[in-house]
């Protein structure tokens, strides 16, 4: 399956969407789906249509919004099973992201923070295990780690990104403001604020 | 001119990566865009022929990083003057983007930060002006405030974006976990890890 790089965000973060709805089964119908994500329908019915869904999940009152975001965690390479994140730099920016409450009803779970500080580690709370960086090689495939939060100070972006990927860590988000040049076995994908801020610049612009 | 969201992103991107280069007037070719960005060339290559640039840009060395860069910023709607931002929520992300270093060398600058804790406002140590949220709305025009990273707990995302809106913001980065819904007037985008790594995740099923 080839789905673009925005389809394959759109239809995770639908997945999401569903997955915190209450009534799990409550059929939902595309016009709701557009209220809820704030994309036009036919975007969406697009997206859906790029799956290879079961019969079930649509019925004349809608999508079954359950079976729908299974359907579509399936189609996006993983089932019921968690998904295992670390973070890496525990300055404000990582400490943050430990304390972020979006983690709930996604299917990936953080467990573990990396720092290279050790006093930080032991000063820092959080409900999650805190390691020193020297450890990743160690705990990373232990906790059967795949995805890395990056944020690290800019100037040790690249040389911590290679040790992920070394770790066995299969994709990034960088947040820090470096460039992480690609490197080889590892999905790499920035966030810059200041990138999001252009990209919305650019579509006022365009209006 | 109508360039795609990813079109324009990764415009954005180029252009703050040009910026940052020291040697501002040195040639780059596409071969080293590649190389810089991770991106393929020839995806560069349409970006930036969907954009009317004057033909001093490009040479037969490359293109001119400086004038490259600021002909990109021209035609996504802003030129030289900085565009002015603020953080609203500083929670631990909030008060973590307040210590951001990305914003230098971009045409963003951060320029105040609001939160509805009067006591975290004093206690807060920061390099821009923070007010309490009741003074948005005086302040917001006053700075000539465009655009508004949003951190607030997810429960105020709404309302609160709902008065951003209001006070004449134009942009808003939801970094919060709640979906904020469409609001006239004003371009909302959406961050969020877990959408960043169902992406991911999905691009990983892909290849």
């Amino acid at each position: 399956m080839a789905l673009s790089k925005p389809s394959a965000e759109r239809l995770s973060r639908l997945a999401h969407l569903l997955e915190q709805r209450h009534d799990r089964h409550t059929p939902v119908s595309s016009t709701e789906l557009e209220r809820l994500t704030g994309w036009p329908s036919h975007t969406i019915r697009k997206d859906i249509s790029a799956l290879s869904l079961p019969e079930t999940v649509s019925t004349t009152a809608g999508y079954d919004s359950h079976l729908l975001a299974t359907a579509i965690r399936q189609s996006l390479g993983f089932g019921e099973e968690t998904q295992n994140c670390c973070i890496v730099g525990l300055g404000r920016l990582g400490s943050a992201f430990l304390e972020y409450t979006g983690f709930t009803d996604s299917p990936f779970t953080l467990c573990a923070g990396f720092d290279s500080n050790v006093n930080r580690i032991e000063i820092l709370k959080a409900s999650v295990p805190l390691f020193p960086t020297f450890k990743m090689k160690e705990i990373i495939p232990r906790l059967a780690i795949r995805y890395a939060i990056l944020c690290v100070p800019p100037e040790q972006a690249q040389n911590t990104a290679i040790r992920l990927a070394d770790c066995g860590v299969a994709g990034i988000v960088n947040f820090t403001p470096a460039i992480v040049r690609p490197i080889e076995g590892v999905e790499i994908e920035q966030v810059s604020i200041v990138d999001v801020l252009g990209g919305l610049a650019a579509r006022l612009a365009a209006t």
